[in-house]
Formats: structure tokens, sequence, C-alpha cells
């Protein structure tokens, strides 16, 4: 016991310690709620799969940033990076999955990305998919969930920001962009936000675009307004290019479908420069912005219509989204937008010293099996005091106190720890009067 | 898209589907709150740590089972090997946390061992553990919170069996075994379940013991009957060793307790042969045992006082058990001792054409914001036979059809899957209608 270890944590790792834990499990299980009430069905994949099956699908950062290594087996291994081609492989593995296949998953994935404020090795994603629909129908329906998710857990001002690959690509072919410079140009565009409109010119003429390309292209990125006001724009400058019409009349499709649901529309807007990173979307693609704190965007999807058939051997059409439950959390605590639930029990038994303590403990099992959460003390009996203390660091509003004048008498001592204030009770009484406390 | 990839998983690891995932989750969820009911707090650690972190901790087996790499970093690290040295490493974090510090964690670990029938190299442990207590009244209610969670989710026959380490070393000490024999001494008689008397007898007397000493130490550890019969049994032939007796004491002590809580008696054996692999172990080892399905022990555990203050330079004692969730999930599917929960939503709505899709989206929401889980038909608009085989195939028992002739009148009609019965219902009175099917 003389050599004492440094405990250490690997840096961009975190250990949730109870009052975390209380807000990241109501999170969770709000977000849970909301995808089973939409029909979404769980679905769990392994934390360590062939590298392979992540290689070459979702991104090239996904490369870099992949946690591999060769197992005791000589398998080249990698720890999950995201939970969409896990997905994949397993629509892959089975063929017989009822379409469309809902489904949500909720686990960490893990990156080794420099570890900065809000950015960690380890961190949870919250992904709802519907496999195997190309329905406009299935993206308005994961439209609606991210808007019920972020208003359940109590967020107020968030706008989810909409375009679609193929606005994007009618865009760059107006700018006069070769179809190999095109993804470039997506990502110069994307950088909208971060570098303004003089750093995306910037970045265009770097990749070969004339100077008046650049212009007509930060043109049409930056228009502005409503949702219909936005469209109706790029309808107008985009005439000449059919797939950009269809993308446009798309989108339209979408929110209108979307109108039905119970959401609030003008959370909804079209932001032409939104590219979103990974290379794998084919069509709407869209993230969810808060202005305060600065967080980056807390949730990201889209329409994915060739990523999830690589394992299947066919198209098998996708949309779906991701929810930041790292972000989401750091904005709820941020703006103060929720109150924590309790994460101590609900009541505190006492042990008064030796001779009481298997009444202190048929106390406990008789609350607890009324399904009151009670902690019982397990310390070295005796010191009132020093109970009290204990009971109150860990924030218990209810305790009990059973020593040998009450339990002579059948009774036992409530003590409020807000107020201090103590009564005696009929030990019968005493979970039904513990649960009108609460009511 | 020609280029199908074959998809695979790697050996050892699992994907659970939306109908197994139905009884873990619900499994977790008992847990969770029946150790909530406990005042226990939930506490999560990294699934990667420094290597170093679990060498030389818990056993032997650790250090070839453990999934290690060396990260982009040049850290030597190491996936999860168990619950248990994360925990004593955050307690060496936190000084200040107020003791006894009782958390729980259920979370996956990961081991390189051979996959077999029961055994995973990705796996889910449910760990509560009661941190800072050496009372005996914290093994009685580890005990007690085994029985709570077996009984909850469906166990019958089980039995936890009961030994102490002090009591192992005591009948070592008996038959004559060094000190140095002792832990080698200590796995040969564990074995006694797997290779009879025989067996032990053979290993003992290849460790070095005389056959005498091997003939006595066989008797001890096959002693049998209810808990009392065993301890006064144990008490005679370790007369004279002040440990052993102090640590019978110290189970009558515990079992004295336990039998203050909800739980019944008869489930809790005294097996003097257990040991437990671990040598981590100090005072009371447990682990149950279930006759059918051979799955081996479904949760294990015991007092540890030298782990947890390791990294905290001081002895902290700790008692706590792990649950392991497989095999208990195993147990409940091979002895159908529980109907999974439907995992599938309520109601399904379907799209009758393009026309009508928007009154089934309104349909759909107004359902979900009342807290009925609804599918919304996300395919293809049209054929019901289709819609109404895919409802079938996911197990939803009610379908809601709203065709223009419905619309029309403001009503829906609303089919029994199992029946095939159709009735008419005024689109206001559904939610109530559906509601009222389950009560």
């Amino acid at each position: 016991m003389s050599d004492r270890l440094n405990p250490q944590r690997l840096r961009g790792f975190r250990d949730f310690l109870p009052e975390s834990m209380a807000l990241r499990k109501y999170v969770i299980r709000t977000f849970e709620e909301i995808f089973e009430r939409y029909g979404f069905l769980p679905l769990e994949t392994p934390s360590l799969e062939y590298a392979e099956t992540f290689e070459g699908k979702s991104s090239t950062e996904a490369e870099t940033l992949m946690y591999k290594f060769v197992d005791a087996g000589g398998r080249r291994v990698g720890l999950r990076y995201d939970l969409t081609v896990p997905l994949a492989r397993v629509v892959g593995m089975h063929p017989d999955l009822p379409m469309p296949f809902k489904r949500y998953h909720i686990a960490p994935v893990w990156r080794a990305e420099r570890p900065q404020k809000g950015r960690y090795r380890e961190f949870w994603q919250c992904d709802v998919d519907i496999v195997g629909s190309d329905e406009p129908a299935a993206d308005a329906e994961i439209l609606a969930i991210i808007s019920d998710c972020l208003s359940a857990v109590g967020f107020k001002e968030y706008r989810v920001l909409i375009n679609h690959r193929k606005i994007l690509s009618a865009m760059a072919r107006v700018a006069g962009a070769s179809p190999e410079q095109a993804v470039h140009v997506y990502r110069a565009i994307d950088r909208l936000s971060k570098v303004g409109a003089d750093g995306v010119r910037q970045e265009l003429i770097q990749l070969g675009l004339s100077p008046d390309s650049s212009d007509r292209l930060i043109a049409l990125i930056n228009i502005e307004g409503d949702a219909d006001t936005v469209l109706s724009h790029l309808e107008r400058l985009l005439e000449d290019q059919p797939e950009g019409i269809q993308a446009i009349n798309e989108l339209r499709s979408i929110l209108n479908l979307l109108s039905n649901y119970n959401v609030n529309m003008n959370s909804y807007l079209i932001q032409p420069s939104l590219a979103r990173g990974l290379d794998y979307y084919t069509g709407a693609v869209f993230e969810t912005v808060v202005d305060e704190p600065k967080v980056g965007s807390v949730t990201g999807g889209g329409r994915y219509d060739e990523l999830v058939g690589i394992f299947a051997g066919k198209k098998i059409p996708t949309v779906g989204t991701s929810l930041g439950l790292e972000r989401i959390i750091d904005v709820l605590e941020e703006l103060g937008l929720m109150t924590p639930p309790r994460v101590s029990a609900d009541v505190f038994v006492t042990v008064f010293d030796t001779s009481c303590i298997a009444s202190s403990i048929q106390i406990a099992a008789n609350l607890r099996r009324k399904g009151i959460k009670t902690e019982l003390y397990l310390g070295k009996p005796g010191s009132l005091r020093k109970q009290l203390t204990y009971a109150s660091r860990l924030g218990i509003p209810w305790v009990i106190i059973a020593g040998p004048d009450e339990l002579a008498n059948n009774e036992v001592t409530l003590r409020d720890m807000q107020s201090g204030e103590q009564k005696r009770l009929p030990l019968h009484e005493l979970p039904e009067h513990i649960k009108s406390l609460w009511s």
C-alpha cells in the first residue's frame, strides 16, 4: 500500500461522476423515448470492427482519426468511428430486414482528434436513420424528430439549416467548376460562416475558379431569408440546371410534408452554403446550430443513398441524423436550460448503533420495496452528526432516525434536511408519509 | 455499387438486432432501477485507459487478455478490462468523494478470450460497489441486491454461494500448505465442481501437499448443508485458526444482517471450496450459480480491501459484485423466464396515396404527442396490402387506414392485426380509443 500509483486518465477521455450522469441519463432517456414514439427500433453493434469496414467509407478524416491496431490474432481492427458504417454492415448481413428499417443507436464513438473544449476522443452519438426509403416523407420525419428531441430537453433558440447536395453541384457547375473540383468547392463554401465571403472567395480562386465565377458562387451561397424566399431565389439563378431545379422541388416537398408535424417551421432554414463535411451525402443535408454558446453544430445529417448499399451490393436509399450528446449537454448546462434531476436517494436511514442496525435495515428494505429510493448508512454506526453530514453532502432531502427510544414505541423520527425540522411518526405510516412529501 | 464489400463482424463480437435489444434494455433498466432504489449512484469511465492502469491489478489473466495497443501519440493504452480498476482510479483522483461511496456502472468490457458459447470478447458488466466501508452491513447489502436483481427479472432457482478468503487461507494452513502454495491451493479447490474431489486431490498432490493433507482439505471443502450447519462444522475443524474463526464469525454477522432484508435466506449457501479467480479479494467472496442451463456463474464478487486504495495511497475497504448481463439474458431466454417486451410501435399509420400523406402525417404526429408509439409508413405510398404485410412483420398490433373515404367524413379505419377486424372511428376519438385498448 506504500507504493501509491499515480491515477491518470487519457487526454480527451472523461469520467462522469454521479452529478453529470444524472443529466446525461436524462437526455439519453428523453431521446430514446422520442425515437421509440416515432417507431424507431434500437440496434447495437460492436465497439470494435475490422478496420477495413470503416476505411474508404465516410471521409478521408476517418482514415487518420480512427483508433486502429492489430489484435492478438493479427487482424487489423478499429474502434467504431461512427454509427453509420456499422448500420450499413448490419443491413448488408441481414438482407431480410423489413424495409424501411428505422433504427436508433445511442453509443460512444472514438476519434483520435486533438482534444479541445467541446471536442473529445470518446463521445456519444444518438443516431436515427430510415433505411430503404427514397421518399421525401422520410427526410421530413428525420427533420421533425430533430426539433422534437431538442425541444424536449429544453432548447429554445436553434436553427435547422437545410441544403441539398444537388443544389451544391448545380451551383458549382454554374460557377464553372469541373466535376473534379466540385468536392473541393463544397468544402470551401462550407467554411462561409468560419472565414467569411472574402475567405471563401480566396479559396475558390486558389482552387482555379475565375474571379467572376467565384463572385457568382458567393452571391448564390449568400442568399438569405425564409425557406420559401431562398428556394425561389435559387430557382431563378439555377433555372438552366435541371438537377438543381429537381433538388429545389425535393426540398419544397420535404418542407411541405414537415409542416404537417407539430414543429415550428420558423426553425427550418435553407442555407445554400451548407455542405456537411462527409462525402457520402447524395441529397438533402442538414445541421442544427445555436448562436449561444458557440459550440458548432449540435446535430448533423442528411440523405445518403450510396453508403448503406455498399455491403449489400445494391442501392439502399437512406436518410438520417446524428444528435451530438456532449454538445447538447454543453448547451443545456451553459444556458442553464434545465435543472438536472436529483441523483441522490430520496431518504437516508441512519444507524443509531450496532444494536439498532437490524431495525434500520428492515426500515430501508421496506421503503425500497415500496419503490422509494433509500440509502442505508453503511459506515461505522454511531455519531448521528457524522451521518447527517454525510446525508447532506449526498443531497438527500429526508433522513430517518430510529434509535432505541423511537423503536421502543414503534416510531421513527423523520428529519427534513432543508429546514432541520423533525417529527415522530408511527413506523407503519412511514412509506405513505414519505410518498406524500413528493405529491 | 458493383463492388460489393463482404460485410463481416469480428469473432466474439455481436450485433443486437431490435428484438434482442428489447430484452437487454429491459434487464438493464430493471437493474438500474434497483441499484437506484438502494441509493447507488451512476458512474461512467472511459472505454480506453492507460494500459498500466490495469496492469498488475486484477489478475494475471488480465495481462494477457487485455486489448492493448500503442496509440498515435505513443501511449500504451488498453480497452477497459473490467469496471473495478477504473473505479479505483476515479476514487484515487477524487479524494473528496463522500464515503461510503456507493456507485453502479453498467457498461461493456473487452477481453481477448477464446470465443465460445456464452463467452464473448465484448460483454456487459453491471457492477455495484460500496467503497469505504469495512462493515459487514456493506457485505450484506451487496448480497441483498443480488437476489433483488435476479428475482426482479424472473429468476427462480439460483444459489448465492458464499465463502471467505480467510477461511480459505486457514484451511490451506491446516492442510500444511506454505503461504507461497496458498494461491495455487485456492485455484485447485475452486475447481471442485469442474474436476470433482479426485481431480482436486491430484492437483493438490502435484502442488506438493501430502496425500494426508490433501484428504483433510478435500474433507473441509466437501462440507454440505445449510449456511449454519456448514459454518458450525467449519468452526470445529478450524478451531485452532484464530483468523479462520474470525472469518466464520464475520460471515455469521453478514448472514444475520442479511436476514433483515426482504430476501429468501435459503438461496444463500456457504461453499468452502469457493475461491473466485481474481487474486484481489481479501474477505467474503460470493458468486451465483444456476443449475439449468449450465452457464457458469451469473454474478461474482466479494470484499477487496486493498485494490481501491492503490491509487489513493491508503487502505480503502470495498465490497461489491458484478452481474453478468449476457449470461443472465442467456438464462432468461433458455428457460423462457420472461416474455421480452414488444419492441415495435403500438400503432401503424398507412399512407393511402400521395394526396393523403399530409393527413397521415397529422394523425401520426397527433398520436405521438399523446405518447403513443406510432410508426408512419415511409415507403412508396399505395398498395395497402404491402403496408399491412410490413406492419405485420414488425409485429405492430394496430393499423390505421385513412383513405379519401374516411378523411371525407373525418374518420379513420382501425384494424386489429391479430383478428383482422376493422372498425370506423371519428378522428378525434382515436388517441383515447387506442389508449383504452391497453387498459
